[in-house]
């Protein structure tokens, strides 16, 4: 083992400064640096397969001697050809564009003074997750494209194999002659090493957790530094009044059941009273051959006898499995209103061939996709043509819906001029707030970014 | 006094509950129909000004009974003339573009599935301040024009003038037949009410803190809903080696000077050692001929008996007063360093003729604005001709620099297909991570945002 490319020890703040100090580093670089970087990782990967199956294997003994359920093994388990998998993507992703340096908007003012707002790194990410161990790779990945250091804390259940993919990655920066610090993993397995993360404002521009709901509304409520959400889909398809019932059979059989087990699966079915004697017979023996399990109200029911009862918790429900929820409406506003009540802001799709029941559904809801006559299962950064997804954000700022590597960037603005100076003649107050509403000056000492 | 525009009694939640309410009726309006309601608060404001000076006379009897200090009395007194120019202003952003509704990204994928990116509101913002009366108008119509409901959160000293403020805005709402709610103070004058306000996830979207730093970090550290925050502005001029003298003299007195109480005034000088003999004395001279108090090292204090020992804390100080730290540095790079040591990531300036100088000035700091050739004091929206600001971000999520009204904006994707299905036969596994690394299933019942 390369004793300089060996993981940090030490506390969560001296892993961030260093990350700090390689994101400073990594700032300076082009983009043709950072790919080179991440084609000298893909080797390390492949070169390493032995190394990562052997500590994979201490990870899964472990688990089983704790009887972890199969559930967990199965997602803790790494074979070679997913190795080589993640190694593919990562040359993939070598061959990508640059998300760095694209000019977001610029402009001459009539002064003469040139504006530009340029894409640049976020800095140092920090990624919180439970998932398998590729998330390791993935996430790393694709900081190091958008030029951030990141900061990985992963599932104390799969530390060995984390250990040993960031142990390959940081070969990797090191063959590049970056710094390898710009990936590392959170010292110690306590939750009080992720409480000082999440207490890192200024060192650690930013957090994403990556995993259950649980742990999503943890660092929510907890973290001091930004987080950046990814959410549950309760997603729902409305079939209306002036669906085509053959598009909205197969809309709901794709969003359904081609993947249940993931974020934008349906987990709700709303059907127009007037659709529903054209509708609910066929989708309902179609789900029932699909081995779907129907929650249905009485009117759904109605329709068939083995549709189970639903509940009031099965509204809110994301299933992530062989479920539905199931309810028939009197209205396009009543579908609207279910969906204000029960949906998580995810993805809503609406089947239809009016123009302004379309209209009105996309207008009426707050959420990141809506769907007219399509699947909610496209809510998806490679199905929208944004490359390389990071998941599916469904908070409101920063990134909302799919999110492609520009969610791992932010702006600075560069004004160049010949000597411009702010016209002691100008209107003196700017409409709007400004910030000398300031009621106290800032004590002095070094900055929060850079301290310590 | 209208029964139905009197302002929500009740709690926190209940509030926040009516302004969720407003918002979704605000994001079915048009354009026009807010205007609307703009120029009907303007016609209110105006014809309301003896009941806010009443009102304000209050609050300035019950300060002044307090013994809070003339600073404080100063920042609260509202006359008749600044409620006409607020009223004005008002005026002034119903005649400006609508921000919602662009399409800020469009594309038609292969398959034909047409993709909209559309800007819409982000629901309901609350504002939390501490400054003068006049930003519970600037808060309220920035909001009211992206589509946004308010919280309104002022300082207690102003509660009179603010409530009698709000009153005017909410009777401009329901001339125009929108939802007064969608303008409200938050209940409560506690520390308790603020804490309720800042664990409201999913019914309030986002905080804006408006103040001194200690509100400022206080609600970044306690809110579980995301904060939008703008910072302190510890902003640098640095002459370099091979700056213009004259262009360089005149930058740092603008950016010092010309309104050295608000956030982008330069607050520390930097000066290459090379260009030192030529232009300290002539900058040491201009600045206290203009009443300015340097701080100095002793490469500084050399050149001037009269600047006053420089500490440790200046080189981090917001002073907001003539006051400003200087020091002689030997290169860009000592100059880049005590930037990242001490700077706020708000502005930072460089005078140069070099363009090597210069790329490596912007590349290197990690701030919301650079400003090559040009004062600090251009780091405004106004001057970017952003329009009405918002404010300055030091914060790189969201919106970072100078926020227009798009920064009180989200996204929504909008996919329109004419049965778009997600391919049974496409690959597995997109590239990066995907939310079936959910670690479990979301419960039931109603979502965060509409429940309660």
């Amino acid at each position: 083992m390369n004793p300089c490319t060996s993981l940090a020890a030490g506390t969560v703040r001296e892993a961030a400064l260093a990350a700090r100090s390689a994101a400073d580093r990594l700032a300076a670089t082009t983009g043709a640096e950072r790919d080179a970087a991440l084609t000298a990782i893909a080797a390390r990967l492949t070169a390493r397969v032995t190394d990562v199956l052997a500590a994979n294997e201490k990870d899964l003994t472990a688990a089983r001697a704790d009887g972890l359920p199969d559930a967990v093994l199965d997602r803790l388990t790494l074979g070679a050809e997913q190795i080589e998998a993640l190694a593919a993507m990562v040359r993939d992703l070598a061959d990508r564009p640059d998300p760095i340096g694209e000019v977001v908007h610029g402009s001459v003012m009539p002064s003469g003074l040139d504006v530009r707002q340029v894409r640049t790194p976020i800095g140092v990410v920090g990624m919180i997750y439970e998932g398998r161990p590729n998330v390791t790779v993935d996430a790393g990945v694709l900081c190091l494209k958008s030029g951030n250091a990141a900061l990985l804390r992963g599932s104390s259940t799969a530390r060995h194999t984390n250990t040993a993919l960031i142990e390959a990655m940081r070969e990797g920066l090191a063959d590049a002659s970056l710094p390898p610090d710009a990936l590392q993993a959170v010292p110690g397995t306590t939750h009080a090493s992720v409480r000082e993360l999440m207490s890192l404002t200024g060192l650690v521009d930013v957090l994403i957790p990556r995993g259950g709901h649980r742990l999503i509304q943890t660092t929510v409520r907890e973290s001091a530094v930004p987080v950046i959400e990814t959410g549950v889909g309760n997603c729902h398809v409305y079939v209306d009044e002036h669906a085509d019932v053959d598009m909205a059979l197969a809309i709901l059989l794709n969003a359904k059941t081609q993947r249940p087990s993931v974020c934008n699966a349906a987990e709700s079915l709303l059907v127009h009273a007037a659709v529903a004697p054209a509708f609910l017979p066929r989708a309902l023996a179609a789900l029932a051959d699909r081995g779907v399990t129907v929650h249905g109200d009485e009117r759904v029911r109605a329709h068939d006898a083995a549709v189970v009862p639903v509940t009031d918790e099965d509204w809110g429900r994301e299933y992530l499995s062989l479920d539905i929820a199931a309810a028939v409406v009197d209205s396009l506003d009543a579908a609207v209103n279910h969906i204000r009540l029960y949906g998580s802001g995810h993805t809503e799709a609406i089947v239809t061939d009016s123009q302004a029941a379309a209209r009105r559904f996309v207008a009426a809801l707050d959420t990141a996709v809506v769907a007219v006559n399509a699947s909610t299962r496209l809510a998806d950064g490679a199905e929208l043509g944004l490359g390389t997804e990071l998941g599916i954000s469904t908070q409101k700022l920063h990134a909302r819906g799919p999110m492609g590597l520009a969610a791992l960037t932010t702006t600075k603005y560069v004004l160049t001029g010949d000597g411009h100076i702010r016209g002691a003649s100008a209107p003196p107050a700017t409409p709007g707030l400004s910030c000398d509403d300031l009621a106290e000056p800032h004590p002095g000492g070094p900055g929060p970014a850079r301290g310590a």
